[in-house]
């Protein structure tokens, strides 16, 4: 079982040996909630986030049974209906059937069970709405003076929460786009920007081009307090400090994108968030009546925490806001107010981690269960569930991809798993052909992967899924087609 | 010498025995120019040409002379006279030196040669301006109901030509971008539409968005009269009717892009355009009153040439109005002062190819000098010079690149001489790491590249040169590196 946690607290605990880094989680007693935690939605979170992975961390016990009963008489039958119970899906009965002549394709059994569970996911996630939603956010963010929030997190799955778990924002009306290291693409940006202002002036939303709101680009960049030179950002060689100035370079570039490339005024805010993927604690740099942003100034949430948990709500807040104001010298009232919100929401998640992780995550490294490549994933809210590259090509984004192999080569195939890659791009349904073009990035980046890993391929240590969503209509994935099958057969004969 | 006309007119004679297709060439004496020939500008335009061509087309005798040379006295400092005087430049010391090793490295000196032509073309047109510019088409085009006029036309060299000689239009305020079949990228479409609406909006260029102006979206497929079935668009099977046809699906689905995306009946206004390559006479499809596209109703130039060529200017001028309006039935009366426009110039281009080339061209089929690929190549005007492939990837753009790959097989490959690759990209310099990126971009595709055509490689036959250039400033190309260096030192040890 290597990609479930069982096997991580010795290695979280090894590196804390003195539980260095973890201030607020000593920081009150086991009982008491914080005062400004919203309980409910903790609740809410955490049924969501473990009957997730629980179903994907299912799946090896559930394999280990199968496998011991694969000489047995009655194998199909019996193994299809652990599957059926345990899993809640059937297997495909041409691996089952060819177990007798040489041995079952566990590797093939195994990556069809982690895109089902996947698909099944993925759909529960666009159909049932899990997660809860702060429906005031738009307007709140537009009483704080600005009109859009467009996040970059580092693409490290352990990042991959960080809008709906970390922040607490509504993942509709926050745009996530993730990058390796957090630098995000600074052309991709400039066309988002473009397009947002558009819809202002074409179609007053979500507010008209006169109104003097700003477009708002956050980084989130990341490190580890208990094991910050080895858990920290792989990009920037587990250096805070790297990725910190790093993040801070990106939005420094958009911003004199926007003012270089457009005329009268036309600018963006600014945010860069730091955050210690051991305990969701984050570190909120706020630019200062110049624009700069200092790598040293900085409200800590972990801080803030531990400061107010014995207080009551209204002293909470006024220390909440004390402290973001102490830290933002020169911040209009409206990013006063954001980062306040910001911070209180945060300490619903510092509870959460508390609660259920005691303070800090067993699985303070990677632990991702499958890779996610190509244009879409917005049903990913899930920490360390998925390794994700967002491109277009492999050819542009093979060393993301390269170094998403080199993680799952420690997780997977050194336990003789495959690496599960699921395939996804997601299309605009309105325009024409867009369905058709959505197909065939999939399969072109299907043959490109394969030709890259062929090694992997060959040895069955290498299964793709390839899915595409029509996210213009809101609707479930639709999936095209798999490797499982190809694969198993060419292992069985 | 097989990239220069001195092979063509055989081939191009052998396919019009009867002298079919070619109505307008034989309908006026040899004398007399057309009433509403544009004189001046077609001898500015053929000089143009010529000099160009030249320069390409005297590289390979003087490299045979200097092939002839090898293995005399004084050898280098003969070979840099020959090449100071006929070429207008020095040739590499490191090739020349290394003759007497072995033989002369012909194809890295060929390939030397074409980069080098390559890039003082490239200076001379961004310095020089030799193509005169119809300075008044941005406001006619206003007054005619458009802000912006987009073509797309085929990829092929033989369409490389259409703004700035086949339709007499400034190449700075038309935008082209070629695709194989025409076939243009819809996302992309879309994104050049929002950003020009964008900045009506904005800044109010080229006019504020309250005006009712539109977005005119053109495609330019091509056809070959004198050998239909051979000379004709490759990526349609050299078929007239699937590429007019593949023509008129991409604008209609650019247009319902538009109109399903955006509220507030956003749409764009659409022109279909047939070329005949063999004589540069068009066909001009204007949509009915409701916005439908006949493939079997358009405006011939070749006709209207003959038509109107013993007339006075006035009397031909309401010929050719006369004309447009038959064929243009609930057209506005903007899109027929346009089309009208498109005709006359399109006349003088006639009379050029009738004056210059006999009324078709001795190269009707490909005779492409190098292949382009990568972003921008705003500098090719001229027919036959360069195939393009306007793309990111290798990856994406392999189909293409493999076409280009077939033609110069049989171009340059058949012959000894190498394919000259030119690798570029252009950005806009006031976005911070543009320039890194385009850079960064040239690497990857040259690499891309070498390892996908690995065999041509290996025998000296593919050279590749990488390019980039500051767009927005307007500035000379900036010439990063060639493999002819790293190649020529290979081959001769």
């Amino acid at each position: 079982m290597p990609i479930n946690a069982s096997g991580a607290p010795a290695r979280a605990e090894s590196v804390r040996p003195d539980g260095a880094g973890h201030a607020f989680s000593r920081a009150v007693s086991d009982g008491a909630a914080h005062p400004l935690c919203n309980e409910r939605q903790n609740q809410q979170l955490f049924n969501y986030e473990k009957r997730v992975k629980d179903a994907f961390d299912n799946i090896v016990p559930v394999l280990r049974q199968i496998s011991a009963l694969q000489h047995e008489g009655n194998f199909e039958e019996r193994a299809q209906e652990l599957a059926r119970k345990q899993l809640g899906f059937e297997l495909p009965c041409q691996i089952l059937a060819d177990a007798w002549v040489n041995q079952l394709d566990m590797r093939g059994l195994y990556a069809w069970c982690m895109f089902e569970t996947y698909r099944r996911f993925s759909d529960d996630f666009f159909t049932r709405q899990d997660i809860d939603t702060d429906e005031d956010f738009q307007s709140f963010l537009l009483r704080c003076g600005f009109h859009t929030m467009d996040v970059s997190p580092c693409a490290d799955g352990r990042l991959a929460h960080v809008i709906s778990y970390v922040l607490r924002l509504p993942y509709r009306e926050v745009r996530r786009k993730s990058y390796a290291g957090a630098m995000f693409d600074i052309e991709d940006s400039l066309e988002k920007w473009i397009e947002t202002e558009f819809f202002r002036y074409r179609e007053g939303r979500p507010d008209t081009a006169d109104k003097p709101t700003r477009y708002l680009k956050a980084v989130v960049y990341h490190f580890s307090s208990g094991d910050p030179e080895h858990e920290g950002c792989a990009a920037h060689g587990s250096d805070t400090r790297r990725a910190s100035e790093a993040g801070r370079k990106s939005l420094y570039a958009f911003q004199q994108a926007v003012e270089n490339s457009f005329c009268c005024g036309a600018s963006i805010d600014l945010l860069l968030i730091g955050l210690d993927t051991d305990t969701d604690s984050i570190r909120i740099h706020v630019a200062d009546e110049n624009g700069k942003i200092d790598i040293d100034t900085f409200v800590d949430t972990g801080k803030v925490y531990a400061a107010t948990s014995g207080m009551n709500a209204d002293q909470a807040m006024v220390t909440v806001e004390k402290t973001v104001r102490a830290a933002s010298s020169g911040a209009t009232p409206g990013m006063i107010d954001l980062v306040c919100r910001l911070v209180t929401n945060n300490i619903s998640q510092l509870e959460y981690v508390r609660r259920n992780y005691r303070g800090a995550y067993p699985d303070i490294g990677h632990a991702e269960r499958f890779i996610g490549v190509g244009i879409g994933f917005e049903e990913i809210q899930i920490r360390n569930l998925t390794y994700f590259t967002y491109m277009n090509t492999v050819e542009e984004g093979a060393a993301d991809l390269d170094v998403g192999i080199k993680i799952f080569t420690g997780l997977n195939v050194a336990h003789g798993l495959p690496v599960p890659v699921v395939i996804r791009f997601d299309y605009h349904g309105h325009v024409p052909g867009a369905r058709e073009r959505a197909a065939t990035s999939c399969r072109r980046v299907a043959e490109a992967l394969e030709a890259r890993y062929e090694e992997l391929v060959k040895k069955g240590l290498f299964h793709t899924l390839q899915a595409i969503r029509d996210c213009a209509a809101g609707e479930r994935i639709e999936v095209l087609g798999s490797s499982v099958y190809a694969q198993s057969s060419v292992g069985a004969h």
